[in-house]
């Protein structure tokens, strides 16, 4: 019995369940196989059903495994339908991915039904990655890096941002990802100080730090990282942050062990930044689980909870971002090992071997 | 005032409402201009508050329209604290786009406030476009054109499905789109029969129906067409199957006007090709609304309600698809004026000009 079954068996036994309705993509995709955009999914202790529409027929019954399939034309009375004829009593749902909407009409048509809400219970049903995720998550990841590596010579001055951002995307595709895991950061001067800034026609300049933050989406499962290059010699200041952000990075991935905590690793790396003083210049958490979604837990912040086990797989991620002059942040995923964490990705974040 | 203010205000007074939380990204987007991927939005009378965490403040400094700007940490609780600072007693919410999660969340942090949701009193607030919109919205179709002419010399005998997807949507981005506006669907020869087929390996052969759905997406606005293409001479299935699809689309363009219920423009399509026996084998609505979502009101189908006014764009997009042989889909964009309806998508549907 995998991770995932024995942490359903158990929550179904715990709460009286005699059902679970899951609705987001992830989890049916994870549970049953399904990659198509729309359906859902119930489970009991004796059946497994996947209810979608007439568009993926098909699809469904090519791709899901162990798992009976139903159509509906309205999803809310189709599922409601599916399960009355079920005889289901007490239902748990998936809160994080059901709108308040579908909630109430789907409680409106099973009123003898017991809806009760699963949030936290279900958390971390895929957080424990097996061999063919990890697998997946690695053949991400080199797409993702070939096709960086692919794009690294049209990094010079004068270059357009999105030029650059979309080159590599391209590579990505070209390489066999289904698509890019999430828009492709490429922010260079001050923008690098806008943690999320997407390319824009601003030309990289000679001397410009340029933080490009990629990853590839294969077999559904994702990768992540962030590279930040110096255009030319860095100045004393570019060398100073960008040190101070790679030992954060490095003493984070010191601290990641089984039973570790997620907020101890993530004061690995913020004690590093604080102490320089430029702990308020670091605003994020150090790091997000990563699999079939592109941020899953574990989450690793001062907010976080919980510690990290085996198997599990996320980013650690520490930045510095000055308003106006620029940002830095090394982004690696991890897989955490019975003795502490293999670096999954192999991209150097050392400063010496990003000048370009 | 425009459509979407009288709208809100209306709701507003009718509701006895004091304010509105705002959630999707649509309408945060076309309700202050911001157009990063995380935030919320309150509207009273009184105040505009564009409430967004640390990543997207210098964005949102720079992006919103006749708005605050407030900083969170966590997003439930920041949202929590300012709906408590401004004194809110009833406050409306978008429940299509809020979890489940996120309102147990929210209610539990808000025991004095009633909270109102907001399902179908929301759902055409962005209905009706303006010229600025309208505006976009050609310039999406106009790249996607473009990108689709650029890739079509690729599409012949041999070629790959997922090849030619590829390349037409790095052609939209070259063109300037932010990106595709949905996965491209090329689905060749019985593929056909997948009205959400995405690309395969599978090559394209002689004789094949290939059906190319594609839309770009341009300043947050979609466009949206499909095009069936007959690889060689079709045979007489083909055009016969080919000429019922041309002629159901044209007829529910010729129902369109302003008051014609959506019922109607659908079953005018659908009539044509029930008649000729092939009902069962169009199993989806004629057509869908489309600008900052590329699915949004109205809903074109047996099932949809209400009536089509002038400023509304939607898609006009019979098929019929057959298990085993293939599919015929043609999909337009309309924009309904004061006489009838604007066809905004220029590319033929005429057979002759979709033989390569």
């Amino acid at each position: 019995m995998s991770f995932a079954q024995h942490h359903i068996a158990s929550l179904m036994g715990r709460m009286k369940l005699d059902a679970l309705l899951f609705w987001s993509l992830e989890n049916i995709r994870y549970l049953c196989g399904f990659t198509g955009s729309d359906g859902a999914f119930i489970l009991t202790a004796q059946e497994r059903i996947f209810l979608s529409d007439s568009r993926y027929e098909e699809q469904a019954k090519a791709e899901i495994q162990e798992a009976t399939f139903e159509k509906y034309k309205k999803k809310i009375e189709g599922v409601a339908r599916c399960l009355k004829a079920m005889k289901v009593r007490r239902l748990g749902f998936e809160a994080s991915a059901l709108t308040y909407e579908s909630y109430e009409r789907l409680k409106e048509r099973l009123p003898r039904i017991t809806l009760v809400s699963l949030t936290d219970q279900l958390t971390n049903l895929r957080i424990r990655k097996g061999t063919e995720e990890i697998g997946r998550i690695r053949q991400a990841i080199q797409i993702a890096s070939d096709s960086f590596l692919d794009a690294l010579p049209r990094l010079k001055s004068g270059a357009r941002e999105k030029t650059v951002g979309d080159f590599l995307e391209i590579r990505m595709k070209r390489r066999g990802a289904e698509s890019p895991g999430f828009p492709t950061i490429v922010a260079s001067g001050p923008r690098g100080a806008l943690p999320h800034g997407k390319p824009t026609d601003k030309a990289v300049e000679r001397k410009d730090l340029v933080v490009v933050d990629f990853g590839a989406r294969f077999q559904g499962y994702h990768s992540d990282e962030t590279k930040t290059l110096v255009l030319g010699k860095p100045d004393s200041r570019q060398k100073e942050i960008y040190d101070l952000v790679r030992r954060a990075q490095d003493r984070a991935m010191k601290a990641i062990r089984p039973g570790a905590s997620v907020r101890r690793i993530d004061a690995a790396a913020r004690d590093v930044i604080s102490r320089a003083g430029y702990g308020k210049f670091f605003g994020h958490g150090t790091g997000h689980g990563i699999g079939l979604a592109v941020h899953e837990p574990p989450t690793i912040s001062p907010r976080g909870s919980g510690v990290v086990e085996a198997g599990m797989v996320f980013s650690v991620e520490p930045g510095i971002y000055l308003p106006g002059w620029g940002g830095v942040r090394l982004e690696d995923l991890v897989l955490v090992t019975e003795q502490g964490c293999e670096v999954l990705t192999y991209l150097s974040k050392d400063l010496k071997n990003n000048i370009v």
